[in-house]
């Protein structure tokens, strides 16, 4: 039986899950007109933004698109490669759009619930984040087997006589292509979303929260409808075509190295079989996910939790019969032993995340009581418990690294070590349905808490989606774990690639990758700096973004009269009217960023620069990316544990300088952390798509 | 003649020099009673503080003196090994104890002089500063000779059979011990007076500034004291200490290239003596510094200007002759070539700084404009100046090894190149003794300020002061420039001399240093993070230390009855002593980080991974180091233009928002990124020197 098959069955069976629970969030009542009438408005502010940001995004697709295909011309590349690109991106922004819609439509509903009982929130709330989930997989998967089935369809026609491994690196390359697209459009998701909900975030609360002193969603805030719909379109939008990105990107990479290692067609079907098992243990993990009725907060956590460990346990087990149908028997321990570690990895950095960031543990309790002596040492513990919570995800994934590597058969070829490396991270990956699942269940319960304070629905349904808000956050971050831990491995299967492909391209080239070459180290040090340009841009744009939407809604407050008497309404339209086009203009050159400088470097350092500059954005991305995402959490918990009654509670003097905090950290934990991730796997993929270019023009 | 003579002589000429201006400045009125008893304080506190100091550094330097030690006996290393560590430990603690001797004695002349002019003022203060710079470069060079002459006539005698290089290569590996105590020394001075140091300021800051409402260095103030000693034991004894150690450890590492690249003793010869002629330049270039009464700022400004640029083309003319007497005439050119790239990157880094985090130019404008909607704005766009300002610097250091690799020789054979990337450091430090000297007089105008303060001398008087402080920023921002500059190359040149090192211990070593070998790649993944681990833990300290200041000073100003209204003295001495307390304790920490991390790493991944994990520390760490000092650094001149009327003024709520930055940016500039500096070659130096052990024994 051909493998491929049971992944495209995956895709279907994901996507069909996905409806399924599509249907069941629909038919839940949507509550009163008042509420229904403010998601509708959050509804069609998400739509107009993303319909915006697509539209942006076009052109940029349209001119790698042209490029692509001029370069397909030269015979640079095959003549799918064009196509590919541009169906990565589509499907990204697909996942993206069907997750928005489904979040928008559930959080009235999840509201609604949530005045019923806090587990029935959790169930509607929990049913919608499964739609984003399954619906990233399926979407994932369909469009991986349809290039696949295609490709070889094509192949086998056009030239019947070629090899089943130059058949298989045609096949592979096209997918490489297919998976640029997917991190392009999710790099402009994450970072066009990432600076509007930041910037209606901190906008709302700076002009709101502090100076009127009015509390957070207040109907009477002009942003409130814009800090809802950025959480649609960055929390929601922007982490589904980011987590698809991470998911294809992990495929695909392990995928290219198959042929190297020695695989052949089974290689390549390793990743995508394990893929779509994983969906079918997500789906079973998913109807543990209940609990009985009262249940306490610790109870939700532990449902989540036993949904998650059911998954993880049945793909350790449908693992080993896929690597050892399709894999050499000499091999399959040692690849199945890479799907462990990676999946023990993902777990662990997923622990440590939850180690600095939660209030239940001493780091973030430290960090409260540092606002004791003002918001200067708020920051300084908080950057200092960033950098300090980088070290253990560094010894897991080096860990993980080594183990998969050697286990793999690294030690006798250097190929099917680095195969091992890129299996551990769809290891890591495999269960992803069920995990973004829980993590994309977050912002749909923040929205509901915003609605029902907006509708002034009874104190207890607020207290209902704040639990369940907080327990997203502890999701959220096991969630940010599994991405950022397999963005790393990825990227480290991306620049065996990307060596790789540059020796298809040119067998007799001579590398010298060595870290003592002046070439390859100037990359590195080019590579290590770009991660903080890209921060620097994307936190400067959250800046910008905000700043002007401080002075609009100061504006509202003083001109609109009768506004803070409650007695008219504020200009809501215009607030995301205004974040829109900001994060529109913004995220350009931090997006371009990623695809401009390999090729730059490239045509000036050649191949060994490009290969300094992938590890030095590798190295350097994941540990910014972890700082960035681990301080920006602990602020935000750190605030909510004083706002919870301890340092003086909700108003003191503490709480002031944990909101300081926080603010920092917003635009740290929602747009350039999570964006850098994207970043390191986006350059590689564009260096190994334009290889042909460099080695056949470069200076030095 | 031998050029090794002209360096001693150059060693002689500089601590002549030094001794001379130590005469004129002793010279000088000490003001009144009150002042002399203020600087007799702070001088007491310094010198018990140093005292503490090398107590505790000395157990350090015993432990790994034996160890030393011990590897010699087991004939790993040469016998000369565990003293020339030793020596170079203590020259390193003597610059900064001398240095910061005549600070401390300066700077209640400074004060006095400043009653009678701005100019006068100058004089005295730069004065003071030269000490420190000729201090510097006469030990470094005193020491160097020393060995050089010693371990030639001993081995000469001992084995007069034995060859040139050898002789060389004995001698160059005993000096690179020599520089790795002088780093350890540094990096005690830098960690441990940073700790004291910002402790002390933000203490004193945040309780009497911002909660007691009374000015900077009032007397009022218990712990005004111990603001005044950190400025000594930190920015002046941990500066001298840190760039004695950048002086000789760029001139360690080339010499030590000098044989691999074939040049044999006139190679070892061409950085000494570049760094003796640059002594002679720069006391040639000290002698315009001076200037009009009645200066203006900018006049003053452009005086010390013409003082470094002067010595900057001397040396260019002497470094001409230099290498076309020590080298074959076919290397020359392009040696003569390296020092200039490694001049012009080091002016044109200080000048970015500059551009970066002087408030004449848009980005600390903008920086201070943002503190119009607050604090979190502030910290938000001043993290993201700090890391935008680190792609010239990375593009500067990139531009400058290509051109000093290739033009040295790289094309053609490696070692020749990477002996041109070394030589470019020692260009760059060449001028050390003038640019340290425009720098080290920054604190004790600082500190001629706070007597100025304390002792309520008229307003003009601290006006003076401040004029001079507020140069001394600019041109401490030029001095961080070249430090971090330099701290690039010497780093890349130790990288070189680590693979060197290792094949003359196994020269049938077989290493793979290609960034893809997992070993490798891992070790760059632990080096990536090691900076950020170093600035946490050293942020962390600070934060620490200065939390126990805050309960004591506000201890004080509870319970001393008369104190808030002048009647009654604070006890200052209590403040000294408890800071003391807290660095010594807590920089053990962070100090022994950079010599066990490289040779644990070593044990588990042997010289892979260790290099690997240079090249890791190197790139990180320089970005890092970059951007926490010009963060830094723009923060506190976007406080103090504020304070010069902008936005608001002093005591405005900008200037409130300023002044959490600034205290964020305190640890950043004056703490952790100086630090990381020290740790990027000291690691370095460590894996040096335990190569033995680790080609020895180690894991993978």
């Amino acid at each position: 039986m051909d493998a491929m098959l049971l992944v495209a069955a995956g895709a279907v069976l994901a996507l069909a899950f996905a409806a399924t629970m599509f249907r069941r969030v629909k038919g839940q009542p949507a509550g009163t007109p008042q509420m229904e009438k403010i998601s509708n408005a959050v509804s069609s502010g998400a739509t107009a933004y993303l319909k915006r940001q697509y539209k942006g995004v076009a052109i940029f697709f349209a001119v790698v698109f042209c490029i692509l295909l001029v370069m397909a011309a030269a015979g640079l590349l095959s003549f799918f490669t064009p196509f590919a690109f541009v169906t990565g991106g589509f499907f990204s922004g697909l996942a993206g759009f069907i997750g928005m819609k489904t979040a928008t439509m559930a959080n009235c509903r999840t509201a609604n619930a949530a005045s019923e009982s806090l587990n029935r929130g959790l169930r509607v709330a929990f049913s919608a984040g499964s739609v984003m989930g399954f619906t990233v997989v399926g979407l994932g998967l369909l469009d991986l087997s349809f290039w696949y089935f295609f490709l070889r369809f094509w192949y086998t026609t056009v030239d019947p006589a070629a090899t089943s491994e130059l058949l298989i690196q045609s096949i592979t390359s096209n997918l490489l292509t297919f998976g640029m697209g997917a991190s392009s459009m999710a790099l402009f998701a994450r970072v066009g979303g990432g600076i509007f909900t930041k910037a209606a975030d901190v906008g709302a609360d700076l002009v709101g929260k502090v100076e009127a002193g009015i509390p957070e969603d207040d109907p009477r805030n002009p942003a409130a409808i814009a800090d809802n719909v950025g959480d649609n379109v960055g929390d929601v939008a922007g982490m589904g075509a980011d987590l698809y990105e991470s998911y294809v990107g992990s495929i695909v990479s392990t995928s290219t190295l198959a042929v190297a290692a020695g695989y052949g067609v089974g290689g390549v079907g390793v990743p995508m079989l394990l893929a779509a098992l994983g969906v079918a243990c997500s789906i079973v993990g998913s109807f543990f996910v209940k609990t009985k009725e009262g249940a306490s907060q610790k109870n939700l956590l532990a449902a989540l939790r036993t949904g998650t460990y059911i998954a993880s346990a049945l793909i350790m087990v449908c693992a080993w019969f896929a690597v050892h149908w399709l894999l050499p028997a000499e091999n399959a321990l040692g690849v199945f032993i890479a799907v462990i570690s990676g999946l023990v990895a993902g777990v662990a950095i997923g622990a440590i995340t939850e180690y600095y960031t939660s209030d239940t543990y001493k780091p973030t309790q430290r960090l409260s009581a540092s606002s004791e002596t003002g918001s200067a040492t708020v920051i300084i513990s908080g950057l200092s418990l960033g950098m300090l919570s980088t070290v253990a995800p560094v010894v897991i994934v080096g860990v993980s690294v080594l183990i998969s590597y050697f286990c793999a058969g690294g030690a006798a070829d250097f190929n099917m070590g680095l195969y091992g490396v890129g299996v551990s991270a769809v290891g890591m990956l495999s269960t992803l349905g069920i995990t973004l699942a829980t993590d994309a269940y977050g912002p749909i319960a923040d929205n509901a808490g915003g609605i029902a304070e907006m509708t002034h629905m009874p104190a207890e349904v607020r207290q209902r989606t704040d639990a369940l808000d907080s327990l997203g956050n502890t999701t959220a971050a096991t969630g940010k774990g599994f991405a950022i831990g397999s963005a790393a491995l990825t990227a480290l299967a991306l620049i065996a690639s990307y060596i790789d492909k540059v020796h298809q391209i040119k067998p007799d080239i001579a590398l010298d990758l060595s870290i003592t070459n002046p070439t390859t180290l100037i990359g590195l040090f080019v590579g290590g700096m770009l991660p903080f340009l890209f921060a620097a841009l994307t936190m400067d744009a959250v800046g910008k973004a905000a700043q002007s939407i401080v002075v609009e809604v100061r504006r509202q407050f003083s001109t609109i009269a009768g506004l803070m008497e409650g007695k008219a309404e504020p200009d809501y339209a215009r607030c995301v009217d205004m974040c829109t086009r900001s994060a529109q203009k913004l995220m350009l050159a931090p997006a371009l960023l990623a695809v401009i400088v390999p090729v730059v470097v490239g045509l000036i350092l050649g191949v060994n620069g490009v290969a300094g500059l992938l590890a030095g954005t590798t190295v350097t991305g994941f540990v910014l990316a972890v700082m960035m995402a681990n301080a920006g959490g602990a602020w935000d918990n750190a605030k909510k544990y004083i706002e919870s009654g301890q340092h003086g509670g909700k108003g003191s003097d503490c709480h002031k300088a944990a909101v300081v905090g926080d603010t920092v950290g917003d635009p740290f934990k929602d747009t350039s952390g999570p964006a850098i991730n994207i970043l390191i796997k986006l350059t590689s993929m564009v260096s190994i798509v334009f290889a042909g270019l460099i080695v056949a023009v470069h200076l030095l």
